[in-house]
């Protein structure tokens, strides 16, 4: 396999057998970005840096990410590289120092290859350049756009993103990478760019399960209590907003019950009463948090900020603050019904999308429907995206798996039984 | 009146009337720092530039702070000065840009005259070096020390500190600053040292319930549904923690009835069931995420480290995650009847802190007690510290008053009302 198909742990196991090099993996990761970046348009900023600090790893180094390429999302700060959220008005900006999330990851061996492209703020305004790996007519999604599609482009095992609404598991679906949305609040958004302080969160992006367990170590997201073993029993959740699935999504989930057979049987998930407000809620906080988050930019540059800032801080969306409170209230009794019915089952199934990645609109992006996404990150709950390649597909859709909060590893576990029955393709391993 | 005990709004109406420039104003607060700041060592670093910006600015300036001197915690992102945290990790620490709420201040036209001194990470390891400036053998509370000191010190009219337990009403209430701790989520934290997310705000110290008004409309913090004319009628809660009030808050509190008398009605407020949990959930929380905030510190820069970082990380304060996620729910709960209950009043009086600042231990700071704030911080509620001086009195106490989430603009409508009923000396206007 070429090394830059690789997932971390497959490279990780290459360096111990002594087949692979970190600075031969990041040459060929540098490779693959040379070959295919002028039409993905992944990146926005490369390290310099990368081939040197390579060099610098052994392969014995027994760090758990030790010479594994990254890319990092361009709302995250680097502190040897701009980071510019995608604005003019950050076009020249030089953190003074790796975000906190950046330091862990460095910290295991990871070399940072360079900065991700990302929808302005991960909000709204100016749109990544990225295209779909897949089909370059089509939006890789966002607003984590860069980090998924260079994972799923081949040009890097793992990537960080952030999600607000669905910004790490849609574009994970229509560029097929695997993702994981941690519970709300496990690892440090200190350094990410704020845009709804409750909802924002880093988002992992890998090719494989596996991979995303090894980030799940590296941040020490929580342990689960109970192990995986038997057969699972998964709730299947339609949502209140199936009405919006395209064609491709319908005849999976009607297919769903095959492909899992062999290790799952399926059972109807009961939502809570008033979970289809769920959607609501969740732009009622995010206007409103957003609002104090983009003051300061309508405060300072005025002239230059897109109107989609200064309506979110002059309208807050047409929600009061007080209505942004008791949009947290309604949540946080959702977030109990919804657990106390999750005890019912091993784990909660939903799509990630409405269908396949959608075509662009005369060379622009077509808007995103964050409709199957918002929801669980307004509950806070922890995310798995899988990616699903029918029999001969050209383009992959993504199914969506939802545990309770803190169970992020079990979640892990549990997605790992069901990921090869997901992926029908004929292909290389993992890709 | 001497310049630098003016309050920010004195000092805007001497500007408007051609009596006080920014520029005599900055000398009064540098010549007040350079005479009291030896002993009372409120600042780490002083901006050199200031008197150039005040320079610059015409006292006919329409911006709400134009030509006010401020300062900024050492937790708090500034562009033009070192941000150090109080920690020797940090030391060296440059930012690349000024935090948004120092970015707010400064659009307004406030000049940060320097960086206050406050407990290393808001949270432990190293004390601030801050001395009480009404008694140096006392301590000035934490972890906003150097911000509370600045303002009860007569350093500058307005400060930011920091919350997450207690961190700017308690020391408010030791100096005899005024202080607004905003409903959470109002302004932005970024550019602030994470310590627990859910609870973290951007504290404002004053000397006065006028400048804490200017300051709610320079954040845009919201505004009110209802006026406040009338006879008031406050809710007092001693608390469950009563039996850790000093003497002199329980005869504070025995003598409320009279002195609030000429404008209100004193009910007893009666306090949801389980609210005495409210500062073990608050515990949990904050430890929980605690442990992901400096989680990067432990992983690049261990052997440094004060083992109260270690400890958080590791140990989370002995919580699960789990159980961080059960505090929330709790929690979440507890504010739903709170504001049920806060319906039937127009405000809840609760103590500030024990009592008089504690005096220094062998020069040491003693523990900090955050039982009179925490639980309001949990509850995301707005709070006020009004300082309370008896006649004669050396040393000053603080009341807290409490409103439900929304209503900051409306808690300080109603603390003006009550503000010159708690200050009784006879003695210089605000100070």
């Amino acid at each position: 396999m070429t090394a830059h198909y690789m997932t971390a742990s497959e490279a990780r196991r290459a360096m111990a057998a002594g087949s692979l090099t970190p600075l031969d993996l990041t040459r060929a990761c540098l490779g693959r970005i040379a070959e295919d970046d002028a039409r993905t348009r992944a990146w926005i900023c490369m390290n310099g840096a990368a081939e040197t600090q390579a060099e610098a790893i052994a392969s014995s180094d027994p760090r758990p990410l030790a010479g594994i390429p990254v890319a990092i999302k361009d709302m995250i700060d680097t502190g040897d590289m701009p980071t510019t959220h995608n604005s003019p008005l950050y076009g020249g900006h030089r953190p003074a120092a790796d975000a906190p999330c950046v330091e862990v990851l460095r910290a295991a061996g990871a070399i940072v290859l360079g900065k991700a492209d990302t929808f302005e703020f991960a909000a709204g305004g100016r749109h990544a350049a990225t295209l779909n790996p897949h089909d370059p007519t089509r939006t890789p999604g966002g607003s984590s756009s860069g980090s998924a599609a260079a994972v799923g482009g081949g040009h890097v095992p793992l990537a960080l993103g952030t999600q607000t609404g669905g910004s790490t598991i849609r574009p994970a679906a229509y560029c097929g990478a695997g993702a994981l949305k941690p519970s709300w609040g496990l690892i440090s958004t200190e350094g990410v760019k704020r845009y709804a302080v409750s909802f924002d969160t880093v988002g992992l992006f890998s090719r494989s399960v596996e991979d995303l367990a090894l980030l799940a170590d590296v941040y020490a997201l929580p342990e689960a209590p109970a192990a995986t073993e038997g057969r699972l029993k998964i709730g299947v959740c339609r949502t209140p907003y199936f009405d919006q699935a395209l064609p491709e999504t319908v005849a999976l989930f009607d297919a769903l019950e095959d492909m899992l057979s062999p290790v799952a049987d399926l059972v109807p998930f009961d939502l809570p009463a008033g979970f289809d407000e769920a959607d609501e809620l969740h732009r009622c906080v995010m206007h409103c948090e957003g609002a104090s988050a983009f003051l300061n930019l309508v405060r300072t540059r005025p002239t230059l900020l897109h109107d989609d800032f200064h309506h979110r801080v002059e309208l807050r969306g047409g929600y009061t603050q007080r209505q942004h409170y008791e949009a947290y209230d309604s949540l946080a009794l959702m977030r109990i019904e919804m657990e106390r019915r999750m005890a019912g089952v091993d784990v909660v199934l939903a799509p990630s999308a409405p269908g396949y990645a959608p075509k662009l609109e005369n060379g622009l992006r077509p808007k995103e429907n964050p409709v199957f996404n918002a929801c669980w990150t307004a509950l806070q709950l922890p995310v798995v995206n899988l990616p699903v390649w029918a029999p001969g597909a050209e383009l992959p859709l993504g199914i969506s798996l939802i545990a309770p909060r803190a169970h992020d590893r079990r979640l892990l576990a549990l997605a790992g039984r069901l990921d090869g029955l997901l992926d029908q393709r004929q292909a290389v391993a993992n890709f």
